[in-house]
């Protein structure tokens, strides 16, 4: 393979097809068969386990326990609660028949698991000392995709669905702003992805919820990428589906309950935070390969590199270090370091004959001023967590510096304009859905959220002029 | 609810209701809406947790890769190989409608992967560089079932599936029993479940394999559960797919493959393999608590109890034992115990403000002579992992003494007959599939597997006469 068919469209020339190209191209998907479904091929995998296992454990931290719930729901569930069914019905893939036989009543393929862990949750809750009940599921789930996008908007895609049922309104919106808290920690500390959390405008509600908030990422072409949700159902779904208890007083209460989600679309969200026209740029906490060793040399020079970079690869994963040998002796060295650069390794040790007789090896990082550095072999292992470490908050400060850069303070509609054309606009606005749709209309932007921590204001809509809502400034943007 | 509530239907009196009510009342699953799917509640889904970390670990050390494929696919994939597609035609779930429409094509809810696996290895493999692809994958598969259990056989199960290609027959069979060890070490060393690794007849072959393998478990009844298998595909899927490689030669050649898997069927074998009358009995390594601290006592004795409870609670979890404090002091200290005894924990330590006085607590394991033991609390984390290693070596060779003493070498019909009413026969066949099927109908026994270790053999067919086959003697059993 030719050095230019393994690159990739400059990102700024046309994001989306850099996109397209670099997920296939650094082996993180492949598509399925069926209309937009997805192959997660290993590396892609090892990103989505490494996110699991950091979101798994502050689920657990905080008292919520996995379980899991079938995978085809009877229609029926669905139509328990209007909103709910009339939000998802479009998106459904639908199980006729089974056994060889054309089913009595059809099953949906779980789009989200709200209805069938309601009517569990019914059956299981019956005092005040069943409550909270905290649940969480790995699952897959499917929603039929018109415009499909790898990672971003798939038909199947993987995520964790957590399910919570509370006594009363105060209970239930801890654990909402919890779990949304847990979602904005593991953006944040994991992904390197500065994300907005706030709360959506009403008309961008999940089906069926009372309130719903999200974290908001800025991606490298200014859109916004909605990247974790948390409902606050109030008593909808209890109604639906019958969830109550009995209160210490001894009166029958409907229960409160939440639902919040993350899923493999996060994945886009630090392709698109960190990547650049060399490829990937992958944050440490969550890359497969964290170093690189990349020997080099042939015949008997090349066997002793090889081995002396499985002996630091050795002493690396005893550090504690996700370190990788690059064997492919039958390609170039060039060849291998743009590999990597492609697949966004945040640290690739070049080990040369010469440096080997000097002792030490050439580090590169993925990002920074830097350049090669010669580092010393023996003080590389516990050099590397300092190095990773660093990488990694450089790596927030740069998604940081880059989303305040491209988010203005807008009171105009000139100035909201320009703004969402290349960025985020924080403005004033009414609240009327209507108002929303002509925004979007002209210039594609919706509001993200109204973030949390807007500083209280009031005045007039950018847009209408009429009196703003929510007291503080929303957040508006193009959104994947 | 009354102690008689709780409790099941003695295991010797009907096995079949002991299992159903105690997965039940257990809290172990709960019954779906669709026909046959499973809820899998908190403490099971906690059980097939640490067993998938046991197994996952294994898999990756040994040089296979996680990834995902869809959910859905195409139905002409599945007929591409035809014995396969006649292995599971009758058990499909099809996909009609989706996105509101009629799909052209229907799409087939994966019974397993390896079709749509196969059709990917064909587009990633192209050299013997390429070779051996060592893949596995975590997934919810769908089988209908007319007479479904919990665990053993529900229409959608969890499991692992490996697929592995390979440049010939010497490599994948390697793999093939690579596999087969990896499953029968996790059934001995983690659920203490003494299985017998052997090769199936060809009749109980998977379809579409040229060799199956099975590891096979003997539970409390007699009866033997088939807990992970082994299959070896020969060129059969790499034909229908087209899994082709360049040989080092440059010859274009077919590829080898495997595929492997292990369910939550196997956690049917853990109840089935450990539990008696009173319940439940899990392995501390697969136990979600290994040790539950019932503190006694009521109001300010009560709290004295509990605070020490959860002290050394926190001491046991940084010794590394999974302890829960029961604080559910509405309910009678019986209850309470009964109820742990009920859901098979290890080791209970009660603690009344007596205990407490003399620094002690009341150390009672799930299962033997010791009755109850004063512990000193001040040494019960430092004691505690032995314990639990030597109740799970004790429930190990508990279940190897049960299997051996229902295992009976037999010569003749009658004691065949005899030995499959209760347990296992080991005997001489003649290896047709009509003599196979006699034998089933009249003593639902079938061949479980031609164990590895069996001593080579002749002579003549234990139901026929006709000249034995195999070179050695196979396992029969009535099965799950
Ligand atoms: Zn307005
Ligand atoms: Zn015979």
């Amino acid at each position: 393979m030719a050095r230019d068919e393994r690159g990739v469209t400059p990102q700024s020339e046309d994001f989306s097809a850099w996109y397209n190209e670099l997920v296939a191209k650094a082996q993180l998907v492949d598509r399925g068969p069926a209309k937009g479904t997805m192959i997660i091929r290993p590396y892609g995998y090892r990103l989505w386990e490494l996110l699991q296992a950091e979101l798994d454990r502050r689920i657990k931290d905080t008292g919520h326990e996995n379980a899991y719930f079938p995978l085809l729901i009877p229609e029926s569930y669905l139509r328990r609660e209007a909103e709910h069914v009339e939000g998802f019905s479009p998106e459904l893939a639908v199980v006729t028949h089974a056994g060889g036989k054309e089913l009595d009543e059809p099953l949906v393929v779980r789009p989200t698991s709200e209805t069938i862990i309601g009517e569990m949750m019914a059956k299981w809750i019956s005092s005040h000392r069943d409550l909270p009940l905290l649940l969480n599921q790995w699952a897959n789930v499917v929603r039929w995709e018109l415009r499909p996008r790898m990672f971003l908007r798939t038909t199947e895609f993987l995520w964790q669905e957590g399910h919570t049922a509370h006594a009363d309104e105060a209970d239930a919106m801890r654990e909402t702003m919890l779990a949304l808290d847990i979602y904005a920690e593991v953006a944040r500390d994991i992904a390197a992805i500065p994300v907005v959390p706030g709360e959506k405008t009403p008309g961008e509600r999940f089906a069926g919820a009372v309130r719903t908030f999200t974290i908001e990422g800025m991606m490298r072409d200014g859109k916004a990428l909605q990247a974790g949700t948390s409902h606050y159902m109030g008593t909808n779904f209890a109604k639906a589906f019958e969830i109550q208890y009995t209160s210490e007083a001894g009166r029958l209460e409907l229960c409160h309950t939440t639902s919040w989600g993350m899923s493999t679309r996060m994945l886009g969200g630090v392709i698109m935070t960190h990547g650049d026209d060399k490829g990937l740029v992958l944050p440490p906490m969550l890359a497969p390969h964290q170093v690189v060793i990349v020997p080099i040399g042939r015949g008997e020079q090349g066997e002793h590199t090889l081995s002396a970079a499985r002996e630091l690869a050795g002493r690396l994963k005893a550090a504690g270090v996700r370190a990788h040998v690059d064997d492919r002796a039958q390609l170039s060295p060039g060849f291998r370091f743009n590999d990597w650069e492609l697949r966004g390794v945040p640290v690739r040790l070049e080990l040369g004959p010469r440096d080997l007789e000097s002792g030490t090896a050439v580090m590169v990082k993925r990002l920074g001023e830097e350049g090669k550095q010669p580092v010393p072999l023996a003080s590389v292992p516990e050099l590397m967590p300092g190095v990773l470490a660093d990488f990694q908050a450089f790596l927030l400060e740069r998604a940081t510096a880059f989303r305040d850069s491209h988010t203005s303070r807008t009171d105009t509609w000139e100035a909201f304009s320009q703004a969402v054309a290349t960025g985020w606009a924080s403005a004033l606005h009414c609240g009327e859905a209507a108002c929303e749709d002509e925004i979007k209309a002209k210039t594609a932007a919706t509001p993200r959220c109204i973030p949390l921590d807007g500083e209280p204001e009031s005045g007039s809509c950018v847009h209408c002029g009429a009196p703003a809502a929510y007291g503080k400034r929303v957040l508006f943007g193009r959104a994947y």
